[in-house]
């Protein structure tokens, strides 16, 4: 059995509990500091598994699930955010069809950025849903960067 | 669109944002008080919606999903837990349909845990996984108490 | 986009492309020259998403999804080889629910390996079928071994 | 069970493992002399099961359904490579409906190509993603011929 007491995980996934919490927490207090509607944020590791989520009072149900989706959906294709919001764009059919061969776990709007430290080596990712989706990238990198880490936005 | 400013959240499922972080972070600071293999945790609401989760550092990437099938799972059919457990034992291939029914979403196993307040009200359910699930529970019912809740075990 | 010349790729999930081909031939020979029925083997990261996977000629159509949910049941839970087809056994109903739960993507019988480098950092897993599990996963053990890995058997 | 000594295996699918082996090395390998991003490769036989799966290192978590799907829906129709994507520009909603109703294991777009042998039998396919669609066509046409084999393009 997996011994808790040892200090190197067994399973390493890239980003710990403590960074994913800190990115989490920082996503939802830039949404509240700017007065964004109630938002939904997902943390996953570099294999686009849950960490953390956080659904805020007065969210819907399938919050979680369309968070979940643009933070695993960020990792899908291995591009920084805004590349994938502009292929989307381009080719609507293809990335409607990639939703569905991902089984929903693909989302290509805005309010999913992948994450990295300061060395450039890829942790994870963070998606968030609740305002319009520029907003919701807006408080997704603003809780990347709260937590001391980089958002991958960029080439 | 939902009114940030408005108290009142426009959807609710029982128990909060705040309740359920803390449910959470008891429920995984009892696991490591008590020296429990690495635990992940889902706190969900009446409806069985993920509110919060938390998934510790060197948990496999099932655990998530094996925390929210016991939370889901735990408000199924309006039992304690404990009342779950024993008659998941003596109607084993029910209790097998049941997980293909929801999808997944049931797992009848200790250390899923519906959640009360004082006033006996519902507010949703904590799902746990990692240890034993007799462990699983016991930090789960650890968790809740920290949170100034109920757990909801028998009769 | 992703800049194929740089040296660090934008993605890792631990093993490599070579450490997974490595991992695949060695088990595929070690399959052959012990006699044993066509094999087939997925190698999968640390995210239990599939890098290379290798089908032997005359082998069912449905070994490739055997294995696969070998391979990545085997870093489900976070627990070594051993350690997890010894619980399937003990608890048959509780495994058979997770088998639901993962999708199919679990499958806790002998076959399913998880990798670890000299410093005894997971890797990933590989996942074998084609003969009995036993020789499975003496083919699977003997893949990581041909490739300079060592294989997460116990404790 | 299977008789490993036997020359004529059990099941046939049409591409061996060793062909198809040679199919996925030869495209990723023309791949990477022409400077291409990271691809990823699946062959499968005529039956659109995998029989080998190649994903370079920095491709994305969903890059192997992407290119299974273009692999399994190019034999999906009874028509050739370029057939296939002249028709889904021409019949948008039709074909978006097709990956519906094949679980996703269907992607109209190039880089999907149809494997036949010097005498014109069908052996399989070949998918590719990683890069522009045309490009992954043309490293999978590259590995086509790198094995000695045929690619169905048009007619």
């Amino acid at each position: 059995m997996t011994d808790p007491g040892s200090g190197a995980p067994a399973v390493s996934g890239g980003i710990t509990l403590a960074q994913a919490t800190a990115v989490a927490d920082g996503t939802l207090a830039a949404g509240a500091s700017k007065g964004f509607a109630p938002l939904t944020v997902v943390v996953v590791d570099t294999g686009a598994h849950l960490v953390v989520a956080k659904r805020a009072d007065g969210a819907g149900w399938l919050r979680v699930q369309v968070a979940e989706a643009k933070a695993a959906g960020a990792l899908a294709m291995g591009w920084p955010a805004r590349e994938h919001q502009a292929r989307a764009q381009r080719l609507p059919q293809f990335f409607a069809a990639l939703t569905v061969l991902a089984g929903g776990r693909f989302l290509p709007v805005a309010g999913g950025v992948p994450i990295r430290d300061a060395a450039g080596h890829l942790l994870g990712a963070v998606g968030v849903s609740g305002d319009t989706s520029e907003r919701d990238e807006e408080a997704a990198v603003a809780g990347i960067e709260a937590a001391g880490l980089v958002p991958w936005l960029e080439g």
